[in-house]
């Protein structure tokens, strides 16, 4: 991961600029009736009879978001398509089209940009998306991967961030500060390594928090999950900045307090060792950490016995009318101290 | 132009990066009752009927598709949204909505990324497309610029670039070759200006030309005025590669030879004018100039009448399933030469 010696031989320039779309995407194919006319032409056509239509972007950044140097250039493009998806599965909608733009420096050979689509494939195949366009061209430093996706849903499905009401239960999907150990992980194995190459990485007991950072999945499944339940969220957002701050994005909207038990937060072991061990709260991973990419959501009360013991969900708190300042209530008291959100800002240096 | 005495002061790190967003994008409002949620969710929320949607993605790169030396901010975010806005209008469809992914360096303060917005909302406005999406984070160095446009038309309007038929008109809107010659000028004056900054730029006779290359406008009117004529083009692409390249482009799809005029080429006088300074052939500046945005379609010959004298058409020349390569018909001869694409790579250094 460290130290890749394959060598990469083909400059972009060689094939210019069409010759390295068609071969960058000559692998994809189209899996969605919704797509009538793929690539290749000045815009893509879809069709969705009487669905609704959800639409989200993003945009990565070297050095901002990911650093190659720990991140595989496969699992970046991965990502990059993931980040999108799981916007679209917080609307509870169903991702169907992708479209990737990329800026990238002459240094990349061809066939490390074939490593990023090699990734994008992957998660269009998990995911049944299709690529249907986008733009690849240089810049003058660094790696730029901008992704908009593109989904639908019946109209009663949708749910945004505002819409929570007094008294609602609050639901995460999985657990959450993974990623962000993974992180930590990653970054002290690349210190390490920049001072003594001949080191191998230590990453092994790590698989389960690294992974989670470096291959995130989106959280697609929980619309089909809460469909057999027979329930319908009445607010939701996906966990990519940390709780706290998306939390408070619901509180917000709903113009509600969101109140969360410290020891009803999920959290893996792997994630709690961890934290020992870089000597982090993992209560701050989990409030503050991002990049889960699980669904945080809210349902009616009268839902309880549906979700209470899914393996897939956890209810870690209320919202109120009363008291609508966002708190977190501590483990072992009664105590609420205010939710803040420290999640990530990519503009603090 | 060239030396903005104007002084910026707000640090984009000020605001964090959900306050920067909420800023930019404050002052725009939906226009379309396509657009049922806008900015704000984790994706925003679109219904088109029974339309097909059209969707294109483009990315622009400082100092690879534009120097800030000679660029001003306003403009970028304007020639941004039109850039992607003629991919819609080369379906033959009718653009609704955009999302914009800016990357941006620190060194640039809240202010100028106002600027950029300013553009954008500038060109939301007269094209009646709503911003409905998008994202803005840091890069290390450079501006990079990636929008999304989404469109819609009906199913049988829908132009691609396949579809023209043997002996078919070639036929494209406006003049060609303007926007190449006004970076010519602006790129001898920003020299100019380096290397004395008190020599004042002298672009005034260079307005039009200048114009069509800092804010090109995307033809969406084609649609409504070939409606009027009752044409329905066979196959269609934007100008914005320069004409040889286009012309190649769909020469492919249809599997045609595309033939043009020398001297049918609509070229302005000022381009003439300008070309002549240069010392470069003004056929030259069509064939492989580009960034014109206009539309380069076929149509049946049987519409020959409709259109041979509409000013905002010019025929230029005709398809042939007999001669395959597609070629220029020299000025004052029958002499065929192939054409080539030696449109922009966005690869070569």
């Amino acid at each position: 991961m460290f130290d890749d010696k394959k060598t990469y031989t083909t400059p972009i320039s060689s094939l210019g600029e069409f010759g390295l779309i068609d071969r960058l995407t000559r692998d994809f194919s189209i899996q969605n009736s919704e797509t009538v006319v793929g690539i290749g032409d000045d815009a893509a056509v879809l069709h969705f009879n009487d669905e609704k239509i959800v639409v989200s972007s993003d945009v990565l950044v070297e050095n901002v978001h990911f650093n190659l140097g720990y991140v595989p250039l496969r699992h970046l493009g991965y990502k990059a398509v993931v980040v999108n998806l799981s916007d679209i599965a917080a609307m509870n909608a169903v991702p169907k089209q992708i479209l990737v733009n990329l800026a990238v420096s002459n240094r990349f050979p061809v066939e490390a940009l074939e490593e990023v689509y090699d990734g994008i494939r992957l998660a269009c195949q998990k995911y049944k998306v299709d690529l249907v366009g986008g733009d690849t061209t240089s810049s003058q430093l660094g790696f730029v991967i901008s992704i908009t996706a593109i989904g639908s849903a019946k109209e009663h499905e949708i749910t945004q961030r505002k819409g929570a009401k007094d008294k609602d239960l609050i639901v995460v999907s999985g657990d959450l500060g993974a990623a962000y150990m993974g992180l930590q992980v990653l970054e002290r194995e690349m210190i390490t390594f920049k001072s003594n190459p001949n080191l191998q990485p230590n990453i092994e007991e790590y698989t389960y928090i690294v992974e989670r950072q470096l291959k995130p999945e989106a959280r697609t499944d929980v619309k089909t999950i809460l469909n057999e339940l027979g329930i319908t969220p009445t607010s939701m957002i996906d966990v990519s900045d940390g709780l706290a701050s998306e939390l408070l994005h619901l509180a917000k909207h709903s113009d509600l307090g969101f109140h969360v038990y410290e020891d009803k937060l999920p959290v893996d072991p792997h994630v709690i060792s961890a934290c020992d061990e870089f000597k982090i709260s993992h209560t701050t991973a989990v409030l503050n950490g991002g990049e889960d990419y699980e669904l945080l959501f809210t349902i009616p009360i009268t839902e309880h016995e549906k979700i209470a013991k899914h393996p897939d969900f956890t209810i870690i708190g209320y919202t109120s009318e009363a008291h609508k300042e966002s708190t977190l209530i501590l483990s072992g008291s009664e105590n609420h101290i205010p939710l803040t959100a420290q999640g990530w800002n990519a503009f603090v240096e």
